[in-house]
């Protein structure tokens, strides 16, 4: 389900307040994900110029067709001017900042690379444009951090869209498979539960490789004893879902129990922590004390969880305090998973995964799949 | 097959003459591709800093396993010094350099973003460091336009491996399936032809939306009468493959046959045009050249192809000339895509294309799969 264009009107308008604040003419959105928000332009090329008056979307030959049909719709973008880009989107945005006399320009210092800028700013010069470019950071992010009612009805069908996935996946994982061939099995449950793309690369990490925690999915074949990280997620109307489950192959040995419980409850005390208030490091700390009571604090190297939405991988970072992390307290709306894990290299790892919202009072868990150690 | 030892040396040392050049103590990489390709280290995060003498290699707990199996085997990378992470890239980045004594520093402008950069200025200064950051383009990218032999091998069995994919998906092709249902035959297919994973989102394109050159794959039934536009790829040891065939759905229409003989004339002139000392751009005007021939001139919208690598997209981009793409001249070992289309709104839209080798006298055409139109 697409944005209706009041949604679409209403986050104009908090993108717009945040242009009013930083004194901007206009907001330049290169990020992809941050155009679609705004526009329901789904397109892998585009770049957005947002002023207070109008959405100027500048799209190549490609998507002309697509642009014309969701205009016709009732998810059709409020105040789109389409300006046509015949060769180079540089070039183009130059063009239309000057037509329309924009002349303190905001662009998306996260998005923009040295090289676009570097360009951007000698062809000002060349051309003597009246266009001061001034860096910003997260004015489109920070609107995307509390989500809107349809986005929420679209994650919360991605996430419970994952349940037949896992129950295919449980009913193929047994010994003797080849990791690859586990990562088709989902992925082509993924597609049967109507999921437009895999999220990310999907992961089946057996044995030994269960203890690497970005390992993806390779020849090796499921044996008796392994430990199996089975992480995969889907895309519906441009939504994410993602979710891990553990699974063992044969009876699992004590360790193996002991490691799993560990996991599971601090992924248990993690969720148990979130509601509005709660800063993201909190939720972090939570999981991170249960893992290191028992004995896995070194064992556990990646954060607790991360934002959900347009991109699988969004705000809020829920992880320890850094510097590159922007510090967020939770509101109702927030989206994110809670997956903590715990790895000994050469023996196996365990990660727990899944998808929660925030509301008034605590959290709804989103994804609904039983989280026991299920031997296979 | 990863490159051996040797074959990374025989790299670093073509990147280094370019270091020399600039004049830089140390080159900073942190483009996921061009780390791998000089390092072998496949990882989503990392940052390299290539010195006369060392491949400095930052990497965070989530890969010290891989790196610590990866320089113990045949592919170890030559000179790797690995530094951890223990919470941000930059900081530990800024901490190699200052500890090195590397004071003029290249890094990749086209894949820095200005809020890195800015925060890398920022701590420079706050810190006193002796480090000014050079601005480089496409150090490490013209090392990789002419493929080594460990390349061009993986290269060649990546696009023989999509013949029985296409044959896959060629007897499942027919009136009546969702193209979600098509993509998720190719998708199982490419696992099955032991690729990690698909190297970009699955086009199925049927009827109206084959017009759609960025269509991916929706609801829509296959119907007589449709052309289905079918563009898909795998990634083996991380190099990619992308192949497109336009199939037709029952006997197609005079008008379908014309906009496919068009397509496919054009797509063969092309490929006929590949050779050494032949311009990136001469390669597009030839098949465009015979689209406009044909009135399709407008119908076709894009590039006629790109290269392939660890990239799907890459150099030699196969375009017209314009000011943001590099002219190339084409040399042996070149590899890339010749993908010419033609798209009628509302109509529906052909495109053909396979992937080439440049050869000593001409190309070596990769992917081996019938181009005659398909009535399915």
């Amino acid at each position: 389900m697409r944005a209706t264009s009041p949604l679409l009107a209403a986050r104009h308008a908090r993108v717009r307040a945040s242009i009013d604040v930083l004194s901007l003419d206009a907001l330049v959105v290169t990020a992809a994900s941050n155009i679609r928000y705004l526009t329901n332009h789904a397109g892998t090329a585009g770049v957005l110029v947002l002023t207070r008056e109008a959405a100027h979307l500048l799209v190549d030959f490609r998507y002309r067709e697509s642009v014309r049909a969701l205009q016709e719709s009732p998810a059709a973008c409020p105040g789109l001017k389409v300006w046509d880009v015949p060769a180079s989107y540089d070039e183009a945005l130059l063009g239309c900042l000057a037509d329309i006399g924009a002349s303190v320009v905001g662009f998306e210092a996260a998005d923009v690379t040295v090289k676009r800028h570097e360009y951007w700013r000698s062809a000002v010069e060349a051309r003597r444009l009246d266009v001061g470019l001034r860096s910003t950071e997260r004015v489109v992010e920070e609107a995307r951090l509390i989500k809107d009612a349809s986005e929420i009805a679209t994650l919360r069908e991605a996430a419970a869209r994952l349940t037949p996935v896992a129950q295919a996946v449980f009913a193929d994982v047994a010994a003797g498979r080849q990791e690859r061939h586990v990562a088709g099995v989902l992925e082509a449950a993924l597609r049967g539960a109507g999921f437009e793309r895999p999220a990310f690369d999907t992961i089946v990490a057996s044995g030994p490789n269960s203890a690497l925690p970005h390992y993806r999915a390779g020849d090796r074949r499921l044996a008796a004893g392994d430990l199996v990280v089975l992480d995969f997620g889907g895309v519906l109307d441009g939504y994410c879902s993602d979710l891990t489950r553990t699974v063992a192959i044969g009876p699992p040995s004590p360790e193996a129990r002991r490691l799993h419980a560990a996991v599971h409850a601090a992924q248990q005390a993690a969720i148990a922590a979130v509601r509005p208030g709660v800063e993201n490091t909190a939720v972090d700390a939570v999981a991170r004390a249960v893992l290191t009571e028992h004995g896995l604090g070194e064992a556990f190297g990646h954060g607790t969880g991360h934002g959900l939405g347009l991109d699988v991988h969004e705000e809020p970072r829920i992880t320890w305090p850094r510097p590159d992390v922007p510090a967020v307290r939770l509101e109702p709306g927030m989206v994110f998973t809670v997956e903590p894990g715990a790895y000994l290299p050469g023996f196996g790892g365990v990660r727990i995964e899944d998808d929660v919202l925030v509301t008034e009072t605590g959290c709804e868990v989103l994804t609904r799949v039983p989280r026991e150690l299920l031997t296979l």
